[in-house]
C-alpha cells in the first residue's frame, strides 16, 4: 500500500497551466501532485561562444528552487557561491533530454534558456520540470513561428519524464516525497512522444537489485511517460 | 497621463493570497499589478551566532528574483557566485522593516527568516515583498501562538511600504516599470499601522528636487500605505 | 548633552586636503572628526561595456575600511571574498551622488573612478566620502581641463553629504560613533550646492519617527551641507 | 568494426597494481586501456557533521583528472574556482557505488574517502576509477582489519563499472574516447560481484533508442563487469 | 647614475612617525621616499584553531595595496574575489620575518595581527611594510607591558628590510619603481638587528646573476638594513 | 647524522622518465627519493592577453597536489574555492625559473604551460618541479623543432634547483620530509646549466642565521644542482 492510496501504477494528479508568464516567450506551471515547477522558456538571439559560427541553435536548461520549497528550509545556492551538484546534475538532464526532440540546425543562430524553478516540492521535481519545460519550449517555438523566426519542424518530437521505484518491494510509479525517502531503489526515465528513451537513470538507495526489478520499473514508466504525453499534447492543442 | 491610465494617488490592483506554501509556517502570494511576490516565513530554533544567549530572537528577510521574472531573462545570482549589490540592500531593507514592528525578546532564541521571491517583475519588487512579508511573518507568529510558543503582543504593529516618484513633472504613487525608468526621482517609504515613519528613501534620477516635491511624494505615501494596511488587516482577519 | 559636547546644529570639525597623491589625477584627505577618508579619482579612457558607443562618460565610486579603521579590527573583505552588503550599498550612494552633478555626455568616452578609503573611522565614512570625491572629482577634471580633454561644464554642480539623526530625543547634526550607535534614527542626506535633495535616507533603529522628527532632520542637513559646500569651494579656489 | 579493431564485446586490457602510494591506507593504479586513474584510500576518524554519534561510518569519493590527462590542456577547476557539474556528478556516482558494498555501521564512526585521479584519459575514466575505488576501499578495510579496527564483513560485496553504447548502429563493451565521441547512446553500469545493478545510466546522445537496444547494451555489461570482478578478485587475493 | 641620483649604498629618505591610528594598540606611517606604508597592530584574546590549547601565541600580517596606490590604479582584491599570488607571498613574508623575533610561549595565548596597507607605491613597498610593522608591533607589545599583560622579554630582538638589486650592471640599495622595473636582478633582505639573517630572496628577472654579484647585493642589505634599525631604535626610544 | 643515512652533500636517488604521457608534447616522471611528480608541458598557440601583438611567446606553470601525496590527506584546493598562497608562490617561482633559460621572442606568439603535479611527496616538491619541469619543457621544443616551428635556440640553457638547509647544526643537501620538518633554516636555489642563479631563497625557521651557514648551504646547492643538470643531459640526449 502507497502513502499515498495510489494504485502501483498511477501519477499523481498532473496539470499543466500554459502561459503563466507575462515576460517569457513560453511558460507553464506544471503540477505533479503538491510538487509545483514554474517553467519558462527564454529566447536569446546568440549562441554560447562555443557555437559561434556554425549555424545551428542551442536550447540550455536551469533549475532552481525556492528555499522553503522544501519542508525544511534550505540555503540559497547564491548564499552557498555555487550551484550544488545535484543541482547541477538535473540541469544537464533537462538540457539533454530536451535537445533530444530539437531539430538545432534549424532553430538558427539561437538559444533557448529554460528555467525551471521549484516552487514546492514534494519529490519528482527533475521528472516534472522536465515535462513541463517541453510545453515551455514548444510554446517558444510556436511564438517563433508566428514571427516567421523559424518554420514547422524544428520540434521534433515530445519528451516527458516520470520517476520510479521500489518502495516496500514493490515497483511503483512517480513517487512523492515520502516514497522517495524511503524507496529500495529509484530511477528516472526520459522518453519521446514516440516512446525512444532518451534517458535512463536507476540507482540502487540500499541494497543492489535484479534487471527483472529494473524491467518492471520501465514498464511503469512507459504507462506514465505515454500518459504524460498524452496530457502535453492537449494542453497545447 | 500616467501610462497605465491610473490617478496620481492611486496604487496598482493589490492582492494578497494566503497560506500558499504547503510547507512555510506562513505565506502569502502578494500582486501589486503585474509585480508578483512569493513571501514564505520558515521558523528555526536557532539564532545567529553573534545574538547566541541574549535571551532574544530575530527576524531577517531573503529577496531573490526569479531569472525570467524581467522582460529580459537575467543571470542567476548563484552564477554569478554572489547576491548583488541590489539584492543585498533590498533583502536588508526587507529585514529592518520588519524588525521595526516585532519585540525581539519575545520572540525567544528563534529566527523567522522571511523568503520573498519575485514571481514576475514590473517594478515595485521590494514593496510589495515588505508588505506582503508582514503577512507571512503575522502568519508565522500566529502558527507559533496556537503552540503556545509565543505570546500575543510579539508582533507590536503593521508595516508595509509603497513607492512614489516625480514622473514627467508630477508626484505619483506606486510607479510601475514604465514609470520607474523613466522617473525623474524614486522614493520608497516604509511606515507602520499606526503611521510612524521606519524607513525613507529617496533618489533623484536625473536632476536634484526640492523639499517641495519630497514633501509631496511623503503624502502620497502615507496615502497609498494606509491602504495597503487596511488591506492587510482585512487579509489576516 | 551630546557626548563631544558639540551644539545639535553643530558639526565636527572638518578639514580636507587636496592633492596626497603621487599618482592620482585628484585626490584629498577629508577628516569629519577622527573620521578620515582617503579619496582618488582616476581617469581611465574607456567606460564599462555597457555604455560602449553612447557618446557618454561615466562616474563610479568604490569604498574600502582598511581592517583596523575600526575600534575593533575587522576581517578584510577579500578574505571574506565579496564586498559586503553595507559596502556595496555605499558605493552606489557614492556613485549615485557625483552622477548627480556631471555632465556624462561632456566627458567623453571616459570613466572616472572614485576610490574612497577609510583610513580611520568614528562614524560617518559615507557622508566624509562623498564630500571628499567631489573635490577629488572636481580636481580630476581640473587636470582634464589644463590638457584640454573637455570644456569648463562638466561639473554642473557641488555636492556634499551629512549625516543627522535622534539622538536621546533630539535631533543633531553630524553623529560621531558613539551617537550613530545609541540614536533613535540615523538617517543620511546628500544635496547639491544650489540646495536640491540628490539622495534622502532615513531609518527608524528603535521605534518609528515622525514626518516633524525627519523635517527637522532635514533642516539639520541643509545647514549642515551648506557649511561643507562652503569648505569645498574654498578648497578648490 | 571498432576503430580499435577490439570485438564489440570485448575489454581493453586492463590492470592493476596495488600498493602504489607511500602515505595512503589503500590504494592502486588502474589501466582501461591509455586511461589510466590512480586511486587512494584514505581513513579518517571522524564523519561528516550531519552523521555525528549515529555510530555509523562513511565512505566518500572524489574526482579529478590532472590537467593534461585529455588531447586539449583543460583548465584546473581550482582556477576557475569549483568542480564542474561533471565532476560532481561523478564523484557522487563513485561515491554511491562504494557505499553499496559497505556495512556502514560495522565501519564505526570513522570517514574513508576514495580519491580517484585521472593520470590520463582516453574515455571511461569513471568506471575505471569505480572498479579501482574498490581495490583501494578493500585494501584500506584490510589494512583496518590487520590493525582490529573492524570485522571481517565490512565490505559486504565486490563493485565494479563499465560503459557501454550504441557506435555505428551496433552495441559495444568499453568504449575509448573515439567511440565516446561518435557513439549514438551512451552507457554506464554499476554491478556488484554477485551482478546486482547498483548504477544504471544510459543516454541518447544523437537519437532516442529503443529497449532492444537498451537490452543489448545490459547485456554487454554483465559480461564486462563480470571480467573486471574476476580480475579485482585475483588482485586483492 | 641611478635615476634618483642616489649612491649605489644609498637608501630613499626613510622616516617613521608613531602613533597614527586611534584604534590600534601599535601603528605607524613609515615612508622609504615616495612609498608610503601604514602598518597597524591588532591584539586579539584568541589565537588560530590549529594553535589552541598549546600555550602560546601568534603573530600574523595581512598586506594591501589603495587601488590608486600605484601609477595606474589596480583593480581592488575583493572585486577579483581573492588575494593574489603576489599579496599572499608578500603578507607570509611578513609574517614570518616578524615572528622570527617574538618569544611566542611568552606572548600568551593572543594573536597580533599586523596589517600593512600601503597608501603609495613607489617600489619596496614589502620591505618598508616589515621594517614598519616592526614599530607597530614593538608599540602593541609595550601597550601589553603597561597593563601588566606580558613580560619585558617578548620581542627578543628588532627586525627590518631593504631590496637590493642589479640594476645597469651595479649593485644599488633601496630600489624605486624605476630602478624595479629595469632591474637585471631583484632581492630582499631580511634581517634582525643583531644582524642575523631571517630571510633571502634573490630573483634573476633577465639573465641569471654570479655568486659574485649575490654577495655584493647581501653587503648592500646590510649596511641599508643597519641604519634602518638606528631609525626603529630612534623611533621607539 | 641525517635520518636517511646520507651524506651532507649527498643527493636522494634521482630518476627522470621521459614521455610518461600520451597526449603531452613534452613530459615526464621526475623522482627526489620518495618524491614523485608529473610534468607535463603544454602548447597553445596563443598568448595571455597582455602579451598580445608583442611578437614573443610565454612559458608559464601551474602546481599542484594530490590529495593524498602527503601522510595526511590534504582537501583539495578546488573545494577551498582557490589556489593557497604557497601553491601560488610555487608556481609563480617554476615559471620565473623556466623563463630565465626560454628566448620567448624565439618561441613567437605560443604559450608553453608546465603543469607539474606531485603524485606523491617526500619533502623538496617544488625543486623536483622545476628540474623535472625543464625536461618537459625542452622535449616540448624539441617536439616543436620536429615539425619546423621554432630553430635550435629557443632554450638557451638548463636550469634544475634543489633545497638545503641547516639540520641539527649542520648543512645538508636536499632535504626530505622529516628533515625539512625539523631544520633551523631552509632554502632553496634554482641555477642553470652554466652555473648562474636564477632564484635564492633562505628562510629561518627557528632563528636567524649567519651569512657563514648560507654561503655553506649556496655551496652544497651548487654540487647538487651540477649533478641535477648533468642528468637532464643524460636524459634528453
Amino acid at each position: 500500500m502507497r502513502p499515498s492510496k495510489r494504485n502501483p501504477d498511477e501519477l499523481r494528479r498532473v496539470s499543466i497551466e500554459r502561459a503563466v508568464s507575462k515576460h517569457a516567450e513560453g511558460s507553464c506551471l506544471i503540477k505533479f501532485g503538491d510538487t509545483h515547477v514554474l517553467c519558462t522558456a527564454s529566447l536569446e538571439e546568440r549562441v554560447p561562444p562555443w557555437l559561434k559560427g556554425q549555424a545551428r541553435g542551442w536550447v540550455t536548461a536551469e533549475y532552481g528552487m525556492l528555499p522553503r520549497a522544501t519542508n525544511e528550509r534550505m540555503r540559497r545556492e547564491v548564499t552557498v557561491g555555487h550551484a550544488s551538484g545535484r543541482t547541477q546534475e538535473i540541469q544537464r538532464l533537462i538540457g539533454r533530454a530536451l535537445r533530444a526532440v530539437v531539430d538545432l540546425p534549424k532553430l538558427g543562430e539561437r538559444q533557448i534558456s529554460i528555467d525551471c524553478d521549484v516552487i514546492q516540492a514534494d519529490g519528482g521535481t527533475r521528472t516534472a520540470a522536465i515535462t513541463g519545460a517541453w510545453v515551455a519550449l514548444h510554446d517558444c517555438i510556436q511564438w517563433m513561428k508566428l514571427r516567421d523566426m523559424v518554420k514547422d519542424d524544428v520540434l521534433r518530437d515530445q519528451v516527458a519524464a516520470v520517476s520510479c521505484g521500489l518502495y516496500k518491494g514493490a515497483a511503483v510509479l512517480d513517487l512523492d516525497y515520502v516514497e522517495d525517502s524511503g524507496a529500495e531503489a529509484d530511477s528516472n526515465f526520459v522518453m519521446t512522444g514516440s516512446g525512444g528513451i532518451v534517458e535512463v537513470q536507476g540507482t540502487a538507495e540500499t541494497v543492489a537489485f535484479s534487471q527483472e526489478s529494473f524491467d518492471q520499473l520501465m514498464s511503469l514508466a512507459k504507462k506514465g511517460i505515454g500518459e504524460l504525453v498524452a496530457l502535453q499534447k492537449l494542453t497545447v492543442s
